[in-house]
């Protein structure tokens, strides 16, 4: 019997760790895997032979449990682009001494557009050169931004972080009755889908006054011109942004504020945060904050969605069982079949329609003026952050499955 | 039956609405209060006469849980100093009259040692002038920094996010072997209690490298020579810095960053997270990260401490029968009676020995080298952190009490 290796690669999230825990179950189902190897750093790593033994590691329901509900990536990560055959071909030859030295049959790759791209070359060099080893991915991103699946692992709990901490700051921002604006700044160069979470804020309670995402030009003089109204009536305002936001010539926001330097003359490349930040003081003088969700958007296990871990371990189940049975070059992918009651369903799907290309939010999501999103975007959210996750805890505090390196 | 009077002040927490509910409660016990009003935005409300009617609006039990784990200030909030009766008598006319007018027997003060300062001046100006209306204090504050209580509420649930945040960012930060640092800026200006609870993050997994409090002078150059090891190992490295950290003559760190420019020639005034991010990637050149925990640490209502609501709850309970029985100018405060088990008991102590006053971190509880905390400082926060509180939700999102401004 032939062994799988599994190995995680690009920005670590909440839910990546699930999928690997799915991995595991999904070879144990088989019936047809000997031993899970785990290939610590990504690709970088197993070039390095850097190779664990999961299945004696996660040999419990109990372990399994714990390592589904750990944030980050347990066997690291890392962020390595795989040469074409034609410029490095030694690169391939190395990874398949490695993995037949391994007896490996089946090697399953998290990760999002990137990490598909080294799947698509992988499984092409395997056909093409006839060696025996089915290579599958299993998505991962907080950007949502794959094509090819309704939504990716890791998303969900992102979103579910973002709603809530909106409703938080939405409320902290209000108490005190003086014009102020909070702009609050969240993760997406090229896609807008966890910013656009934070209208969910507004489902139970107050979301952000308004939301802007890459996937709108942004106009800095309109947008500046809405905040008259309510900073006039004293109100408190509070701003989503997408990381990414553009210009209508393509520029970032954020990027404008390049030529600000520092005591020491170095060039300050601020956020689209900070920028907003110091244009909103300028034009109203009033008190303007600026807060970045920063790492804890793409690692707050506390406040994981339980759907988003499940679908998670499902879809890496569901690429090792596709493995296992000799499917190669697909993706794991999620397809919605209805939003009430929400059921899905898990397919593969060819993975070069998923290597690098980004899926945007559709433009009739977005409001006309670009300063929110509807309601199909909310019905699109809603089911992706339901369900409490129990973390696993010792004296009240978080006790995550060990690491590997 | 004389009616009680309660507002809201300073900075919102997640447990100042937990000991509006208490008073709430303690006003009902006692059964010698009529109505319960709220004083809108603080004594700047009281003196615009904006009250509502909170026995109304928290009639049933339902409705006042729903306050307990509402996060912010739901009556509004303000930071406004009351002037001494010399400078200002009309202003204590005008308190007096409006109380009078409501027929108020009771006035309770929820707020931190700026607020505790307006219990101390409105209660000595009623007994000088023998106005029958008792005035309590009830502590607010995530800093911890209040005399005389062995800690605040707000704090614990405060201290728990930033112990599971630590905990995740650690994940989050280790995923890549490469040398890196990621320096977290967390809240406290002049006392060190929240940055402390980073250390929390050690008890069941792995916290942050270095911890700096303000109550140790900051000294960059040992500081940037502790990082040289860890970063010739490749190692991230994770640093938990209070923002007011100083130098040994007293400056803040981050002050030192306000003679940076930007591209308006406006002065920037970086905190102390990105003024280290400047030194560290000047000094080594790695990858450097700064982190604001920012209003995302004071407002976290989704992971609050059942510890610290439910005792946020008894001390406004508390202040509530104290001055339904005549006492005045004190502010309840909780006594530890023992760690193992964690007890308590609720007092009352004189609000003067609280007002202006800063409870800093004991030199004993911070290692010598000043780059990390002591077993008691572990002992002494983790009691504060236990519990988890089930958020009130809709369709899976928060769905707080509503607000009154």
């Amino acid at each position: 019997m032939k062994n799988l290796l599994v190995a995680q690669s690009g920005g670590p999230t909440t839910a990546i760790n699930a999928t690997l825990a799915g991995v595991l179950h999904g070879a144990r189902q088989s019936g047809k895997v000997g031993t899970v190897y785990g290939g610590l750093h990504g690709i970088q790593g197993i070039l390095q032979q850097k190779l664990v033994n999961l299945s004696a590691a996660f040999a419990t329901e109990e372990e399994l449990q714990r390592l589904k509900v750990t944030p980050a990536a347990i066997l690291g990560s890392c962020r390595y682009k795989l040469p074409t055959p034609q410029a490095d071909e030694a690169v391939y030859k190395a990874i398949v001494e490695i993995l037949q030295a391994n007896n490996i049959g089946v090697f399953v790759y998290i990760g999002g557009n990137d990490s598909m791209d080294t799947v698509a070359k992988l499984s092409a060099y395997f056909k093409q050169n006839k060696v025996d080893i089915a290579v599958m991915g299993a998505p991962k991103t907080i950007d949502n931004d794959l094509c090819e699946t309704d939504h990716t692992p890791g998303f969900g709990s992102a979103a579910k972080y973002v709603a809530f901490t909106f409703a938080e700051l939405v409320r902290d921002c209000h108490v005190y009755p003086v014009a102020s604006v909070t702009v609050v700044e969240v993760m997406g160069r090229d896609a807008g889908w966890l910013t656009a979470s934070a209208a969910l804020a507004n489902v139970a309670d107050k979301g952000p006054d308004f939301i802007c995402l890459p996937e709108h030009p942004f106009n800095e003089e309109a947008f500046l011109q809405k905040l008259a109204a309510p900073l006039q009536q004293h109100r408190p305002v509070v701003v989503a942004v997408s990381e990414g936001i553009k210009t209508a010539t393509g520029a970032y926001v954020g990027e404008q504020s390049a030529n600000a330097t520092d005591a020491f003359g170095h060039k300050q490349l601020a956020g689209v945060g900070q920028y907003l930040e110091k244009r909103i003081k300028e034009r109203y003088g009033c008190k303007v904050r600026s807060v970045q969700l920063n790492l804890m958007q793409r690692c707050a296990a506390h406040l994981a969605s339980a759907t988003d871990l499940n679908e998670a371990f499902e879809l890496g189940s569901t690429a090792a069982l596709a493995g296992a049975q000799g499917t190669t070059g697909q993706m794991a992918c999620i397809q919605r079949l209805s939003n009430t009651p929400y059921t899905v369903s898990y397919q593969t799907t060819p993975v070069e329609k998923v290597a690098n290309q980004v899926k945007h939010v559709p433009k009739e999501w977005i409001t006309p003026d670009g300063s929110g999103v509807t309601q199909e975007m909310i019905d699109y959210l809603l089911p992706l952050v339901q369900g409490h996750v129990e973390p696993v805890m010792e004296n009240g505090l978080p006790s995550y499955a060990p690491l590997f390196y």
